[in-house]
């Protein structure tokens, strides 16, 4: 039986830092859905409709990678997806606090759901979208930050 | 190719906590050895002559957890395992910071070496091999810390 | 002298961790004021008209707890309510370092009241009020972190 | 019925931050036992003998106050001095981690023996016994560090 | 050559856990430019017609210390000023996860830059200008915070 | 009047961690002092015969560098070479309490004393003396961890 991750996020933008977490969770899992939370409600700063095309075509070449838009609860889309484990990436000790508590709900939500961790490799680990949007913001070159032009 | 992953630890004693991680870690690897880091210098509490059979009985239904004593460096032993995952729990940020050094050292002296980590299951956060040898000491009952008798 | 402590929170929703903080506080306490921190311009994503008497009837058997809404400083509603401690829960270290500025500042204040720290049971402690509301926004059973129906 | 709690440590000094805690304690509870765990296998900086009356001297006009040394669980101890809680002190994240896990593991041994938490005043906050001993060592002048002359 | 370090933040309002910063970095540094972060589209508690006298007024007799606002990337403010410093206060452990990325980012952009932190003195590590903001919005005396009455 | 810092820490051995402090610290003092804190009770790893010639030769082309043993009170080191600044890297959380701790002291014993933090560079962050140990004791090559051979 294959063994689906699912890697959710708003990816606002999809940085260094997730790809780092993606390429090495292809070494765990058989295939990973990243996922893209998106309610149409919510506003991104990235428009979701060039996000999509570029996080496919960082993966084009794996065909084990799929991203997918989703707008329900992760472990619900996981179940759908056949999916039973979430990856996700720890940087620091703040992300850590906030995972484990989504970890615990996702368990309850659906107890053969496991999440699954990777320690992000230090020189991507102090990067984050936000901080991406930021610099994006005030016209600053984000491309050491993200795999691809934004 | 099978996934192979080591489960390092001095397991002084192995307690409910340890228990679930591998539990959970099966869901994942086809393979789990667990790796009692033993040195002969080093006193333990609890006697490795007790503590192996102890750990083996466990996973007696299982065959596909193994049980070994190792005196190098982690990564060396998984290199000659033949595994290609390290799998550790992490329970709290004290944890985390402790384990983001411990594996990018691994990653360093063996790059296809990836450390896996799942989040302790709340109810075993708080035990510690080294609570559990304290109430040990003075004689409390130990035994809903630990999987079996010491 | 009756000692009396002042809960305080938003309680958006009162989650079962809430609860387990009350129920441990009347072992200390001879009274506990559960505060709602309400402020009309602030929107909560559950109505405070339905809040309010759910909260109520969770204690009805316990005549030593007591509801209210307010909407001024903590430090002030525990000075008219005669209170002069504050009951709060830590579940991890990020509502720690939180709770240690808030908890100098209510000193400073009212240099009379005490904050009382416990530390939330463990299967409790990666609940959220935030978590639950996002769990049922989209149409999650929430049954199982709050202890009556919403 | 008496509310007693015990204040545990091995107060290798007894510093500010300690008289700290045990004053703002007395607010709480009726009766505050000073805990000094004492194992004479185990050495100690500061020697025993002289500690005990020292920190009874501190307390000399506070008859709600005692001092006791103890060489058994925390939580025994307790039970056969009807005492059902427990005073710490919290500084940082790292004192809340691992008071965290003892917490938990008292309560399990002792239902009914609740652990209460003051956060240490910051003024006292970066002061601790292993410091103390650390400048006691050199010869500096520990005096603002601890309540009475060492 | 002159030492130049750019103090940034948005000083909503200028605690006195600033004014500890800059005082001590005066010690280090030849000039601190206080440089505020403002975006006319961003709402502030207090004005900023109000804030920069204030602030300027609190350094009036340090004519090393320049108050600037700015509404750019720090690491291109501190190039424009000749600034090859950044100096940022520490108050805990959260202060520090956030800093870290900040830091990195800034000597990314800008090699030559260095981000220098003091840890906030104890009295003040537990002020914020979002608890100041609080407190004020209520009408409480807010002068044991703040260098000068806002 | 010339700025001169004192890097404290026992070097057992000297990483590039460190390496990476105090090359960063030149751009803000004119003088550093590494200070290995050496007790001739207190084992070392590493040879202190060794350590100190090999500390001092990767700063041979840096008259600025000096490097001394000591084994005193840092704040009476410091008072002792008139420098009236500690430089202390910061690799994580962990860092930060106890560093906050130790900065707080040396401060009441020598008030003209500022501890001057650098966040370590990530790829740096990992690596402590104690690891570096723990390799060498196995035989590996740790060669990457430290400027120069041990």
């Amino acid at each position: 039986m294959k063994k689906i991750a699912v890697f959710p996020g708003s990816f606002d933008p999809f940085t260094n830092g997730h790809y780092d977490i993606v390429s090495r969770g292809l070494s765990i899992f058989d295939e990973i859905i990243v996922a893209i939370g998106h309610n149409s409600d919510k506003k991104r700063y990235f428009d979701i409709q060039a996000t999509l095309p570029k996080i496919k075509s960082l993966f084009f070449d794996k065909p084990q990678v799929s991203v997918q838009l989703y707008n329900e609860l992760t472990s619900e889309f996981a179940r759908k997806n056949e999916a039973k484990y979430l990856l996700r990436g720890l940087r620091n000790t703040t992300d850590f606090e906030y995972e484990n508590a989504i970890a615990q709900v996702n368990k309850q939500l659906n107890p053969n759901l496991e999440t699954v961790f990777l320690i992000t490799t230090p020189q991507f680990a102090t990067i984050s979208s936000s901080i991406v949007r930021e610099l994006h913001k005030f016209g600053a070159d984000v491309s050491s930050y993200v795999p691809n032009t934004i």
